[in-house]
């Protein structure tokens, strides 16, 4: 059995040589900036978990999996522009238009969920029917019904009082629906069924929100120096988070529940879940 | 054999039903306003076109056309926000910045391209490997080595002196390989071969390059009113355009002998290629 480091080595490696090879004119570098200023790589490795659980090969996933880290990496540039959240520091790095300009920063991001999509398309091109279908699963959940609508529902919350439901549904879609989609698309590409489909999906909503809910316990304990970016944001910009509304030892407990559910799902399944399982306390158990 | 405008009344339904099928929310809502704005839908109309003219339907042909006047819109969505070219009026009406806010805008463009490229999975899934290679041409046509390409290297021309060349390359990556895609995508879905797609290639990148060629007069000799935009744009913002290289005359010239060079690929392809070039001289001779 890999250990979880091993994946995401195998990620940086795919993703260096994915972006060192579009050459050093100025929009690749700035592709590449930020696609490579490191970060978890949770959702790329989760995918390859999936693949494995699933009877696919890391070789076979890759694609999509580096797809699914584009998508994340230009909602991160997009994020950090100043009509968005308007941050300066990223991974401890300066962000994308910082660095490049808002204009090839907007670029850049728009560049990289093309790219994206041009993989999945290889991969569709390259497994027939099911490739599609996991590339059709990506798409959606980074789309209109799921990404791009978690990020408006964000910037509405700004500076006013969201609900309990209100906050949940936008963090299902902003974060939950891309990770679900890292671990369904895979298992849709290696023949899951229906029922093990909807298993990776309720999985990666639940994984999306426990993550999510340890950012804003994070956002509120951590420094600068540890989470690679300016803490305290949420409470500076009025935002509703898990800790404003339930305070920091409740949202612990949420985000130790969530993963009890998670794991419940996990055990239903008749695959050998282990990394999958060491890859949701690893989040839960994450200091940035 | 219809006429053109039929096949533009058949892409504005089509935008129309699919659009208002989102609902009325606030994503909805902005993705709809920019993509029900009008406009010529020369990509989508000369899509449909070519599907004919390969011996494929308008019906099965609408996800590609859709999808391309998608990604033409978010295109401009984002070339009008206040980091890119600044615009306030885009068809006589309003940007969508300038409606919905900034950031609204970037996730407007965001998602309208995300759609397209669901669009056109769902069409790989649907007519398989061919499907997935048409994608493919349109996914590429608008990315890195396209059109996001192409509106990078117009931002840096902007108040320098590009030389002919740069200017030329600059339009065949930012217009020409999107209505090239038009052409192709579909010959592809029907099986065009090898050749033929080569034709239809570099039909549109001719075509592209003439159309530009006559925006570029256009901003200099139209009105607003005429045009739907604010004229001289390109003068004021110090940019290179084939009238500040070759005065008005040649410029024209030079769109005729394009327009020549079309009509001698169309008349080596075996094919029914007279609304094709019906469609050539429409958009040399349009006022707008």
């Amino acid at each position: 059995m890999r250990e979880l480091d091993e994946y995401k080595v195998l990620v940086d490696q795919s993703l260096e040589e994915y972006f060192n090879g579009l050459g050093d004119g100025k929009l690749a570098r700035a592709m590449a900036y930020s696609a490579l200023l490191g970060g978890k790589r949770i959702r790329p490795v989760m995918a390859l978990i999936s693949a494995e659980m699933f009877g696919g090969s890391v070789e076979e996933a890759m694609p999509i999996a580096m797809a699914i880290e584009m998508i994340h990496t230009y909602s991160l540039i997009h994020d950090d522009l100043p009509a968005m959240d308007n941050d300066d520091l990223r991974r401890g790095k300066p962000t994308n238009h910082k660095v490049f300009g808002e204009a090839m920063a907007i670029l850049a991001g728009d560049a990289l969920l093309n790219e994206a999509h041009s993989l999945l398309i290889r991969s569709a091109l390259k497994s027939g029917s099911r490739g599609a279908e996991a590339a059709l699963v990506v798409s959606l959940a980074a789309g209109r019904e799921g990404m791009v609508e978690g990020q408006v529902r964000d910037l509405e919350n700004e500076g006013r009082a969201a609900s309990f439901d209100e906050l949940r549904g936008c963090h299902e879609l902003k974060t939950g629906m891309l990770i679900a989609a890292s671990l369904e698309a895979p298992a849709v590409l290696f023949g899951a069924g229906e029922d093990e489909r909807k298993a990776m999906r309720d999985l990666g909503l639940k994984l999306g929100l426990a993550f999510q809910i340890k950012d804003d316990i994070l956002d509120t304990t951590s420094t600068k120096e540890v989470l690679g970016k300016t803490p305290g944001k949420d409470e500076t910009s009025g935002k509703t988070t898990y800790v404003s509304l339930f305070g920091l030892e409740k949202s612990e407990e949420m985000a130790k529940g969530l993963t009890g559910e998670c794991l419940g799902i996990l055990k239903g399944l008749d695959r050998d879940t282990a990394q999958l399982w060491e890859m949701c306390l690893a989040l839960l158990q994450r200091n940035r």
